[in-house]
Order: structure tokens, then C-alpha cells, then sequence
């Protein structure tokens, strides 16, 4: 089958083997694929990882392992991305995506859904509603990491909300608050990315708008730029006692001050993968329009092109036909 | 009167004026001051602050101004450091710790109290009972700056709890800690200071003897050291979805790396002042002894070789007598 497979360098190999499928596992064919800004990071060396690439996905299950209902066979289905043991402390708590002896779709040790066939683990896959097109139900996982915020911290309806950067995380994240009638003000540099969050009823604000009277004023401000510079703005607006979120993994740079967070008491929450469920509710009803994030769909034959467009800075999401 | 001041070089002035006392002030006789490492921190740069020193103090009521209870001439008191505006929001909520216009004694746009007298607004003032001798009165501000983490988290009686640092920031946390029967293990580089903690019941630990089965175990890790290889190690220690208590300001050197928050979404906590009423109902009650963090006594009149002691890696507390 063909896998786009990254192994010191990014290659689309046409003769990988389909993969078996074990007894809780199901086999899924492959429709379309997103490409994330941690692909990306793989390819740059991030989490030492080679093999398969991918783990945002809509496919078709293809085949079902011994002990999984043949139900599910010819359903369409997205999955979640951590691999459990269901067997810790972890597991048991609910909380899979910590367990300690995970793998990770496409990310650490599990091939991942950039190719024709892929498999996962029977708890993994969710079927989907006709509700939601090929193209949405690829914003499954993204989504889901937005909403994550919102398991993590209670968001009150009074609460002052600034979220920070408008690439496709960002964007990701101000789709659900503002589905879900969060106030916030969405903060970024690019004019026509912001307009997507105001085409929404989002408050918006450029960089160079931002006021001496905006610092420290904000409950809640959400880090989605990715940057030491961004991190650093992003707590200058926080009030004291108030909360900044750290949704990318930043390595900071030469003298990242953290004076600022212990003299004004903030606290600092990361914030990753999020539950399908939620966020499945939310694009069934038809409450999140992911259109105008999609910057362009490559067949997998393209993957070069599709790459070479997602590393420009003004691309947004780029999805891939099976 | 005699004053230490700060401007440029520290000084000994003994013609500094003595303070007016404006009409909801009282005029404070110095019994007995502590050197923090702020202070030492100041003649360093810090805030950029200049005038007398000193936020760590006992003293007498010698006068009180025109709007304030003339019966606490002559009772000896503690004091909170931030004098706050008492009319934002943050004044209404309690929180004067965090006023926006605040100045703090002997740290930023008001003279400390390390001369023979100075000034505090009559609500900053408690009287303390005559249980609690100087000495352990001079440490009612670092004890409470302690006992703040417990006013910020709900740290739970069977949590698992890491405190980080044996100096003495670590020590005051550690005499709190143990007074309100928090389980929790002293990881330090000295084993003489972490004796201190042993004589409480508590269980210490030196870094060497650390194993990997620590790594990521402990809800609540304490970062006490004030380095950033203290930071990176406390980080290493918290569970998937625990809290970092950052209770001094730290300024990263090159390439800190936050990834491990975010992937792990790890509660990173700033935590500063403290209020007094509640460690003072512990000093009254004998329930901590801060004897053994006593370093040296000085009269103010030797207050080189104070800072200079002060200044030695193995020193702890250095009070000096006015």
C-alpha cells in the first residue's frame, strides 16, 4: 500500500505492508488526511520518531479483529490518537492520554494514518454521524485538543478571555469558544486569519492595536503562538492570579523570564490532547464551520506540494485524499 | 536615627531623617530585622530599588497618627509588607497583596525597616501575643509566604507532595508543612540542613539518593531553590496533570524547555506573599521552632559582617538587633 513514511527524510514508499490486525483492533481505510504543524516537527526530528506519519483522520473500517463487534465494518470513523494500556492508574482514572506506556498515532512508537491502511485499538475508533463531511470530521483530533481548555479549567460565562495567535490553532480553539459562547478576544498579526474568528461574532484585535491598558488584564489568556515571544506577551496580559494556558510546546530562549509568574501569582496550565465525544457533539449539530480553515486538498501522490504548502507561512490546514 | 540604606552601595546612614507619621500610620520602634535573599537580591539590581532595606521585622508601636487606636503605643507588632491602595478591585476582594498600585516595604517605593524606625499603614499592623519571642517573630513574613501555597491549592491529606530546596525558603515551607500534618518528602543537597526537616518527623531525601522511579510521581512538587536546574529537576518529579509550585523568581538561562508541561499538562503555580493571622495562630500555639534556621545575631551597627555572612552558601537565617 502507499505510506508516506519518514525515515531521516519524508518518502512516500508505494510497497509498505498492510498492517495485521489483532484481535481488539480494527483495520481502517484511509479517506482523508490533515496535516499537523507536529508532522512537521517529525520531520525536523521532534520525539526521535520514524515510521508512518499522520494523526488526524476520517476513514472506512476496512476489517475487524477477533473480539470487536463486524458491526463497525463499512462504518465511517475518526480516532483518538494515544494507545493505552487500560491497565494503570492512568487508565483506570479515565485518563488514557496519560498513561504512562501509551503510543501515539503517527507520533511515537505506532505507525501512523498517512496511508492506505492503518489500524487502531477497538476503544480508539468512533463512528461518525452522515452529519459531518470528510473534510470536518478530519478536524476531529484538532478540535478536540481545543476543547481539552475546557475539561481542564472552569471558563466562567463573566470570565475575561484572550486567546493569542491565529494559525490554525488558534483558530481551532477560538471555532469551539466561540461555538460554545466563550467572550474572548481573539489577539493575532494576520488581518484576513482573524477575520475567519470574526465572521463568527469573535472580538478580534492585531498585535499592533494592543494597549498598555490590556496588560494584566485578562482571567484566562490562551498561548497559541507557538513562540517564546508569544509566550511572553501572552503573560504580560494575564491578571494576577489569573491563568495562562500553554497549548504548543515552546523551548524558550535565552533568559525566558519567569519572575512574573511567581510575583503575580499566575498559574501556568498545559493543555493537549482533548475527548472525541465532546467535540463530535458539537460538529454533528452543524455548530462549527471548519471550511475557511481548509487552505488546501492534495491527493497523497502530491504529498510534496501538500507539504511545501503547509510550511508557507500563510497556509492554514492542508488535507489529504486517500 | 540610624538606617541601612541602598543607593548604589549599601550604607549605614546615621542621620537618616525619621519618618513622619501621616494620620492612619503608626511609627514603628525596629526590635529585630531578617536578611531575605530579596534583600540581598536588591544590591543586585532587583526592581531597581533604592532607600532603606528590610520587609522582615518585630517591633514597638511608638506613635500612631491622628486616625489610629491609641492603645498600640507600646505593643509590639509584626507587619504585611504590601501597603495597598485599598479601593481597586483587587483592595475589595481581599487580595491588597496584588494591588495594582501597591508599594512594599523596603522593596519597592517605600523605605524598609531596617533603621531604627519607619512607618506602616495601622491596617498592615498586628499585635502579636507575648508566646512568640523576637526571634520567631522576625520570621512571621517568610513563614507566611510559605503558608500561602496552602491558601492558593487544595493540597489533599493523602496527596503525594515533593519539596524541593534546603535553603531557606525551603526550610520555612518544610516548618509549615509539617505543623499542618502534610505528608510530604525534603529533597536537598545538604544534609545538615535537611536535619532540620528530620527532627519534624519529615522524610528527606538527598538529590543523589533521587532514583527514575521518582520521576513524575509526586501531585504536588514544591520548587524551592531559586535555580533554573532546580526548576527543570521539580518539573521532572510532577505527575501527568499535577502542580509545580514556583515559590521563588526565576530567571531561565538558555533553551528552558516547557514542552514537558504542556505534553504532560502540568499546573504551574506562582506563589508569593502570604497573609500573617494564620501563621501567627501557629507561632502562638508553639507549633513551629524556627530556632534552628538561626544563623548569627548581629547589632545593626555590624551589618557588613551580617551580609557578609549572610552571603556564605551555608548560612541560613542572619537576623540583626537594633
Amino acid at each position: 500500500m502507499k505510506a508516506l513514511v519518514y525515515n531521516k527524510e519524508l518518502k512516500l514508499d508505494n510497497n509498505y505492508p498492510i498492517p495485521d490486525v489483532k484481535e481488539n483492533e480494527v483495520l481502517i481505510k484511509t479517506l482523508m488526511v490533515g496535516i499537523c504543524n507536529t508532522d512537521y516537527e517529525i520531520t525536523k526530528g521532534y520525539m526521535g520518531y520514524q515510521g508512518v506519519l499522520g494523526h488526524e483522520f476520517v476513514g472506512i473500517v476496512e476489517k475487524t479483529g477477533s473480539n470487536v463487534d463486524k458491526n463497525l465494518i463499512n462504518k465511517r470513523v475518526v480516532g483518538e490518537i494515544n494507545l493505552a494500556c487500560n491497565n494503570c492508574e492512568w487508565c483506570h482514572k479515565g485518563l488514557g492520554r496519560h498513561c504512562p506506556n501509551r503510543s501515539t498515532l503517527g507520533i511515537f512508537k505506532k505507525d501512523g494514518c498517512f496511508s492506505e491502511y492503518f489500524t487502531l485499538p477497538k476503544e480508539n475508533v468512533i463512528e461518525i454521524s452522515d452529519n459531518i463531511d470528510n473534510e470536518t470530521a478530519t478536524f476531529t483530533e484538532p478540535l478536540a485538543a481545543a476543547y481539552e481548555i475546557l475539561e481542564q479549567l472552569h471558563i466562567r460565562p463573566d470570565s475575561k478571555v484572550a486567546l493569542v495567535g491565529d494559525g490554525k490553532l488558534g483558530l481551532c480553539i477560538s471555532l469551539v469558544f466561540s461555538a460554545l459562547n466563550i467572550d474572548f478576544i481573539h489577539i493575532g498579526k494576520h488581518e484576513e486569519k482573524l477575520n475567519i474568528s470574526k465572521s463568527n461574532g469573535v472580538k478580534t484585535m492585531l498585535l499592533s492595536e494592543l494597549k498598555d491598558s490590556h496588560k494584566k488584564s485578562f482571567d484566562f489568556v490562551i498561548e497559541a503562538t507557538g513562540s517564546t515571544g508569544g509566550f511572553e506577551l501572552s503573560s504580560s496580559l494575564v491578571k494576577p492570579r489569573g491563568t495562562l494556558v500553554l497549548k504548543s510546546t515552546i523551548t524558550a530562549k535565552e533568559g525566558l523570564n519567569l519572575a512574573s509568574i511567581v510575583v503575580d501569582e499566575i498559574t501556568v496550565v498545559g493543555s493537549r490532547c482533548g475527548q472525541f465525544r465532546p467535540i463530535l457533539r458539537l460538529l454533528e449539530q452543524g455548530k462549527i464551520n471548519v471550511k475557511p480553515l481548509i487552505s488546501g486538498i492534495y491527493s497523497v501522490d502530491d504529498f510534496e506540494k501538500a507539504f511545501e504548502e503547509n510550511s508557507k507561512k500563510d497556509t492554514l490546514k492542508i488535507l489529504v485524499k486517500f
